[in-house]
């Protein structure tokens, strides 16, 4: 098997966005880390010399461009690597370079959702940081959500869709699957006071679990579920409800 | 002119990672937004329609591939086009893969750099989020400077140097050069506290320095100093010297 996806045991967080177009273009991997826990992992990474990933996700492919080993992390830097070697891209190299702006969009909303629960510092408990994560999350819920996704709604319904290039999935649709799905884990208050308001990335998201390899991959046990460890995490309190009125 | 640079007029920010390839690379490119203000910026930005950049910085190339007009959002994404586009990246695309990454990773830390001051939300004013800002950039100095700069440093020693990918200068040389020019501003006490301890980061520095293009660029007026607007602020309460002893 040539691909090896490296990353946490136990949470989906960011090696999902990885996972998701892997199994949607119906690539083989060998799922590491996730299978060997976290002393494997940090076993594998801190043997990397040269250019290393900095963190995980990393993606290994041995039989990288020019025959060498390839080890590259960044959540978008590798679905770019992927969909351009595998064509689940888009039709032409100017939507192209936009599909990489948008998957690198889409890690900086992931990004400020995990800031919704750690605003201080990721060596510190979410108890420990709990009234800041508060005022945070109340700004990522009034502010950001409609921000990030109103600007993936337009970029969807300028084009005919259902995906984001057209009408052939690309590494976009999968990440937007995802960050929706955990969204809705997270914030399901403020996220049903915004059903409704983005029709174009419902249908994307219908579109996208229709796919076969997608649907086949959701009813495995493959596809593990949000929980308080990972990136999307449900706390009640950072899902307020207050906002809805307004929107 | 082929090449627009959209950004926020009267700082260097997010904007300065791209303006300083293009002039590395000697291409020209006609400063909007920072000539016009932000509402020539905003007015430009909202009349972008289908898949547009999400903010600033963006670059309008009007001979995108295809002969059609681009425009890009996501600094690591702008430099990325412009390296490969005008030659300055690696000398295998392996090599360019991993340059891509270590951008991706730039990034990361820039936006922590950010959050130093801005932990709580971008829409409130550093003076009504000091407290939390304190407790974030020391974790940012204790913990983050040492375990990236690390990394950056490790990358640059394992190849020949001076530059990342060896004898010459890539897009990640200069986005490197800027991060720890902005390092040095934002937080002097712990960056004196670290000298001596990156020696191959200290020689690339030097060396993107005098590249005739920057060289004759930071004796220009077209450099802007940093200041309390950017994304590095010198907040000397963000600084304090107590990790200078532990490391």
């Amino acid at each position: 098997m040539s691909y090896e996806l490296w990353y946490w045991l136990g949470i989906p967080g960011r090696g999902e966005f990885v996972r998701l177009a892997l199994e949607a273009a119906g690539l083989p991997y060998a799922d590491k880390g996730c299978k060997q826990g976290a002393e494997a992992l940090m076993q594998d990474l801190s043997g990397r010399g040269g250019i290393a990933p900095f963190a995980p996700p990393y993606l290994v492919d041995r039989d990288g461009p020019g025959g060498g080993e390839l080890a590259i992390g960044q959540v978008a830097h590798i679905l770019t690597y992927l969909a351009e070697k595998h064509g689940f891209n888009g039709p032409d190299p100017l939507t192209n370079l936009k599909l990489i702006q948008l998957q690198l969009d889409i890690s900086d909303m992931v990004a400020e959702v995990h800031a919704t629960h750690h605003p201080l510092a990721n060596g510190l408990y979410y108890a420990d940081q709990k009234e800041a994560a508060a005022r945070r999350a109340q700004e990522f819920r009034s502010n950001r959500i409609p921000k990030f996704l109103g600007h993936f709604e337009r970029a969807l319904a300028a084009g005919g869709g259902p995906f984001m290039a057209g009408e052939a999935w690309s590494h976009v649709d999968t990440s937007l699957f995802q960050l929706l799905a955990g969204l809705d884990y997270a914030f399901p208050n403020r996220m049903a006071g915004l059903a409704g308001t983005y029709p174009a990335l419902e249908r994307m998201r219908r579109a996208v679990e229709a796919l076969p390899g997608i649907a086949a991959y959701l009813a495995s046990d493959r596809r593990q579920p949000f929980n308080e460890d990972g990136i999307f995490r449900h706390y009640p309190e950072l899902d307020l409800a207050a906002e809805q009125a307004a929107n």
